[in-house]
C-alpha cells in the first residue's frame, strides 16, 4: 500500500518503463515536465506537435534527456488523434494534455469509434498527501463534473476505486461527503448516498467500504465519531473522499494546498488510461506527482 | 484590527461585560462552557432552565463562578420565550443553545412579534486561524443555508460582512468562491456572483470588495493570481470566503480543523445577537473561541 508520493516515486521506478503521449507539446512547462519525469526515472515521452518548436524547446529543457522523442504533427487535431494511435497501439501508456482545451481533448478521448471508452463516466481523482493524515487522501470530483447524478456519482466512486487499487489498497474506504450525517431531501446528495448504499449492499458499486452521508469530521477521526456515536467502520482512515459536488471538491483540496501544505497531484481517469491535466499554476513538485500517478496507473 | 484568536480573548476584555442567555441549559458540557468563558473574562451567563439540575450542574462546574445566575424555567418552550425577553430587554446580549433543538430555536429567533428578526436572513459563519493566512478567514455557509439562492447570497454577505466589522475590518474582502473563474451556466453560483457584482456597482451589497468567480488558489494567493493572470484586488488577502453551498463551507472548514490544526469558531448572524451554536464534538477551545466570537459582537 502506498502511503505517501516518496512511496510512490519508488514503485514507479521499480516498474516497466511507461510512456506518455503528448499532443500540441509546445509549451516550456510541458516540455520541462516531462524532461524531469525522465530525469527522475518515471517515464519516456512522446512529444507530438511542430517539430521545430518542439526540438527547439527539447534544447532548452531536455538536453540531456534521450527518453524524449519528437513526432512532427503540427495540425492540433491530428496531434490528438496520434496520441491516440500511440495509446491504441500500446506505444503509449498514459497521456497528457498540451496545448489542446480540455473540451477538445476530453471530446477525443470519448469518441465511440478512436477514442478511448471504457463505458465509464471519466472524472477527475485529485490525490493529497499531509503529514497528518496516515494515508493518501483520493479526492473527487474538483475538475470534471460539476453536480453528478446518481450514475455519475456511481462512476465516480469505482473509478476512484480503481485508482485506490493502483495504489495498492485492495478494499478502499469511500466516505461520501455532507454537510451532516442524516438523509435530507433537501440535500440531493444524501438522497443519491442512501441509493448508492442500496445498490452496493445488492451488488458491490466496487471492492470497497462505503459509508455516507457522512460530515467530514466523522470521516477524518475516529473521536469524532465516538462522541457523535456515529458507528462508522471508516472514521479515520478513510481513502476516498466524495463530495456532493464540483465546488466543495476544489475548495477543500485547494485550501489544504495553499494554507496546510499538502502535496497534491491529480488525474482525470475513466479512460483506458488516465490523463494528466497540468495547470499553469502546479508548481514542478505537483507536475512531477501527477505524471508519477499516471504512470502507476498506466 | 483582529487578526488571531488572541486578539480576540484581548479585545473582549476590554470591553464592557456582555451576558450570554442559555434556554434549556441543562448540560454538563453546557454549564462547563460558560464557567470557562466566565474565567477567561469574556462574559456572564444566565443559565434558563429546570433550577435543581442547574444549581447542581453549577455546583459541578462553576463553583466559584459568580458571574453564572439561573432562572427557574423548567418548560422548553418557555425557556427559549424567556431567553429571548431577556435579550429584547437588553439584559442579555447574546444567545447560546442549550438543549433546544436547532430548527426550535431559529424557528423562536425568526418570530416576527416575539423574535430578534432584523429583515436578514440568518446564515452561519465559521471563523478560521492558521499560521499561514495573515489574518482571519469569516466561512460562509456551513450551517444553516444548504443552497442559497441569490437573495440569501447576498444577505450572506451582508452578515459576514457586518462580522467582519465587528472584528475591525472596515472593508472586507470578499471571495465569491467556485471552482473556476468563468461565469458558466451549468454552475448556478456563478451566475449569481455575476448578478451580485453587478447589483454591488451600483449600489454596494456591503461595505466590501467583492470578486467572483474566484477560485480557492487565487482567493488565497497572489502568485497564483499573477501565474493565471487574474487581476484581483483580493487575492492573498481575502476576508470572507462565500461558497456555492453548504457542503463545500462544512468540508472545507472540517478538513483544515482536523487535518491542519486549524482553530475554528462559529456564530449564527442575521438576528438581532449573535446566537452560540456549540457541538458536542467541539473541543473546548472552540466553545470558548465561538462564546468570544458572539461578545465581541454583540
Amino acid at each position: 500500500m502506498i502511503c505517501t508520493f516518496d512511496q510512490l516515486f519508488e514503485a514507479v521506478r521499480n516498474r516497466p518503463r511507461r510512456t506518455l503521449a503528448v499532443p500540441s507539446a509546445e509549451g516550456g512547462s510541458i516540455v520541462a515536465a516531462c524532461a524531469e519525469a525522465y530525469r527522475a526515472g518515471i517515464c519516456d515521452t512522446i512529444l507530438i506537435g511542430d517539430p521545430a518548436k518542439l526540438d527547439a524547446l527539447r534544447q532548452a529543457h531536455a538536453r540531456d534527456c534521450d527518453g524524449l522523442r519528437v513526432e512532427a504533427e503540427p495540425d492540433p487535431d491530428r496531434a490528438v488523434a496520434r496520441a491516440l494511435t500511440l495509446i491504441r497501439a500500446g506505444e503509449a501508456n498514459l497521456l497528457m494534455k498540451g496545448k489542446t482545451d480540455t473540451p477538445t481533448l476530453l471530446k477525443a478521448v470519448l469518441d465511440a469509434d478512436t477514442g478511448l471508452r471504457t463505458g465509464r463516466v471519466l472524472s477527475h481523482v485529485a490525490v493529497v498527501a499531509m503529514p497528518a493524515y496516515p494515508r493518501l487522501m483520493l479526492w473527487t470530483d474538483g475538475g470534471i463534473n460539476i453536480r453528478p447524478t446518481l450514475d455519475v456519482r456511481l462512476d465516480m466512486i469505482r473509478n476512484a476505486a480503481e485508482f485506490a487499487g493502483k495504489l495498492g489498497v485492495a478494499v478502499p474506504n469511500v466516505a461520501l461527503l455532507s454537510a451532516m450525517e442524516k438523509i435530507n431531501p433537501k440535500m440531493e446528495e444524501t438522497l443519491d448516498y442512501e441509493r448508492i448504499l442500496k445498490l452496493h449492499q445488492d451488488t458491490p458499486v466496487a471492492p470497497a467500504t462505503i459509508e455516507g452521508p457522512i460530515a467530514m469530521d466523522v470521516a477524518l477521526s475516529a473521536e469524532s465519531a465516538r462522541i457523535k456515536e456515529i458507528d462508522s467502520r471508516i472514521a479515520g482512515v478513510a481513502d476516498i473522499f466524495v463530495t456532493p459536488e464540483i465546488s466543495a471538491c476544489n475548495i477543500a483540496v485547494k485550501a489544504l494546498i495553499y494554507l496546510a501544505g499538502a502535496q497534491a497531484a491529480g488525474l482525470v481517469v475513466g479512460a483506458r488510461v488516465p490523463i494528466v491535466l497540468l495547470s499553469r499554476s502546479d508548481d514542478a513538485g505537483t507536475k512531477l506527482r501527477s505524471i508519477a500517478l499516471g504512470a502507476i496507473w498506466g
